[in-house]
């Protein structure tokens, strides 16, 4: 295969860099720094379709990074679009809302198990912070549990002091612990006795620049169990699963029930809404708190997500994705097997992290992860990968081929690291 | 003229809350207290066109909330809606960004006077907590002064103590004091020397619920001379005004420049959007604030903005704005006259605050309001409202006809509230 080259992307991030902090700001950027080595990928994208985006320099990538997340259904996907331009005639962002906002929550109510009702805004970290506040609201007490690693937002009290601008009057408030420490989990309880509103958590540890690691045999019913017993809100962050592991909520997909769920990306496929669903016991508390944006109720992106959920549903999408990400795995798997490496794939097979197991420094897993991008498999070294619903049996063995190649330029570059 | 009914709205809306707390919630809802009697307002959209709305009665609005900003062209506006159709074409929510992101961020540091650089975001309130970061990042402070009344969106730092979920930590760092008062401003900075990170406001006091107040003459020019001889980051919170007073921003409006500008609503006529922009000795500080979106650098919206901010410069939306916000004023306050009311009309003309003289209660105002609306005009009783540049003659021809026949109604209700 050709490597890409990147001539106007570079040119456009240096035009970029002028008028734009870091260029591309975000994890969208190689600013991120995690886009190693930067040379390897495209920055700016021209089009999209399917499972497949092009570069403005005319590379083709077969994406399974999916926008990280949004692209479910595959880009510019005819029927979702659709539905979108059918609403733009009518109206979009106005004084007083749509009706299809009634008819998305009614949809979301019959199809997400934990659902007793549904309100909309904009990023998935609006929802995660009105999920905190309603776990106030609803308990009167402060405190907040999370479990480590589960990316919950940017604001102050979703991070860690020492982020420049948070202090530690934003996180006092938040105790965070392992995943999968019940034992700890337990005793924070104890320590803090009536003074904890709610526990969120992403349905498995899926943090990025680590192996993803999923729940331990009752974990969930463990944690479910003494949120009831103790008042405890218990949110589910699905923000990044979303319709992912199952259309009924992750929750239901490993048998228990949150409180509180909490989607965007996957939701609309790329159109711009996040949903707060919850239990019918806490509809008073949300409806307490503070909530509105400017563009929250816009009814364009909502006609978007009814007709993706509906999709989603004919054709349990979650099950698709299941299989291409087994496909997946196992072909990479045999790719490196095939030339001498040790290829691990942690997290559900939906959304994937890569690693080598020959190689702690990861510097290895970066130098095949450039491989594959410059011959235009779309990977990301430091975080979980998406499938979609567009990708096909060819894109499979086309990055399968890619594979043998990257891998085999690796060894090359390496000969010194093979047993 | 006939009074508008709304038994479909009202239909919707027991269905709406059933499956949505609140059935609609935040500033677009009837739960929201603002819309006093709440039966007099339509609760649903059906379409919207320029200057004006639909319900799902059948009822037409001549919309003088502007979607509580966003509609400054006019709803579905042709050339708009063109450019954010072919970029739907080309890709939307993609893993790495569009370089029209590039162009808007050109495009803004062209036309807004305090823009070295701009960044995206999705809600108003998503930027000026990056602001408030920045401002923490730059400084290595902690405190965040802003005036009362000025309402920079929906965080808990942003809101007061007492909000439903909102701790007194959450906004121990943040020292509010009425807009205008410089000394109050300097014996602040005095009190909290060496402590205080920025200064946050909105260009003048336009709250709710309260009569508008101008910025007093000097006083943003002593703000300004105060926060550079203190280290302090200004922060002009623009979401409201911006570019309905001036396209190169307000504070260039009033006669100063901000260090950071927060851009949201009229950005893009009603595309989903918010902007950042700012001084270039923030770029460092901005750059390291941990900030990111599944949707912030969609390009749909960004190709709406480019369009949007052209025909603004293009027409000088904010002159067109201005005179029709005149006419406006001048109308009611004339028709009030001749029926015995006292008329008051405060704030900027583009974006009005309406009160009776005659009626400390407000109860007169949200009689005459409801009035207004059941004929046509949609008007609100707490808020400023929104002139856009779809605007005509006959709209305003019509507004005063039903505002006669508004005060009139209103005065035969009570005849013995008259002099």
């Amino acid at each position: 295969m050709q490597l890409y080259q990147y001539p106007k992307s570079n040119a456009l991030f240096d035009r970029a860099a002028k008028v734009i902090p870091a260029g591309v700001p975000g994890h969208l950027g190689p600013a991120a720094g995690c886009f190693i080595p930067v040379s390897a990928y495209p920055i700016f994208c021209e089009t999209a379709k399917g499972a497949h985006f092009w570069d403005v320099d005319g590379n083709r990538f077969i994406d399974y990074m999916c926008a990280y997340g949004p692209n479910i259904l595959g880009y510019n996907h005819p029927e979702v679009d659709a539905a979108a331009r059918a609403q733009m005639e009518k109206s979009n962002c106005t004084t007083v809302p749509s009706p299809l906002m009634i008819e998305l929550a009614e949809l979301l109510v019959d199809t997400v198990d934990s659902a007793d009702w549904a309100m909309f805004a904009k990023n998935g970290g609006d929802v995660t912070n009105l999920a905190m506040l309603t776990a106030r609201a609803a308990t009167g007490r402060k405190k907040i549990i999370k479990f480590k690693g589960g990316y919950h937002g940017i604001l102050p009290w979703m991070l860690d002091a020492g982020y420049p601008g948070v202090l530690l009057e934003d996180v006092e408030n938040t105790i965070t612990i392992p995943f999968n420490s019940i034992e700890l989990f337990k005793r924070v309880l104890e320590e803090y006795r009536g003074d904890i509103a709610g526990v969120i958590s992403t349905p498995y540890d899926h943090q990025a620049f680590y192996e993803n690691h999923l729940p331990e045999p009752g974990f969930w019913n463990d944690v479910r169990q003494l949120c009831t017993a103790n008042g405890i809100v218990l949110i589910l962050d699905d923000v990044r699963c979303g319709f992912r592991l199952d259309v009924r909520g992750s929750d239901h997909y490993y048998g228990f029930r949150a409180d509180l769920i909490c989607f965007c990306k996957a939701l609309a496929n790329g159109y711009n809404i996040s949903a707060l669903c919850g239990d019918a016991s806490l509809r008073p508390s949300i409806s307490s708190v503070f909530a509105t944006g400017s563009y929250w109720l816009s009814a364009v992106p909502i006609a978007a997500a009814i007709r993706c959920i509906e999709i989603m549903r004919e054709i349990n999408a979650p099950e698709v994705m299941k299989k291409t990400g087994e496909k997946f795995a196992e072909g990479l798997t045999e790719a490196a097997r095939q030339h001498g490496f040790e290829f691990r794939v942690t997290g559900e097979k939906a959304m994937p992290f890569l690693t080598l197991g020959d190689d702690d420094s990861s510097v290895l897993l970066q130098e095949w992860v450039a491989e594959m991008v410059m011959r235009g498999v779309f990977l990301a070294n430091h975080h979980n990968h998406f499938m979609n619903c567009a990708m096909g049996e060819e894109d499979l063995v086309y990055t399968f081929e890619a594979a043998h190649e990257a891998f085999e330029a690796v060894r090359k570059r390496h000969p010194e690291m093979y047993r």
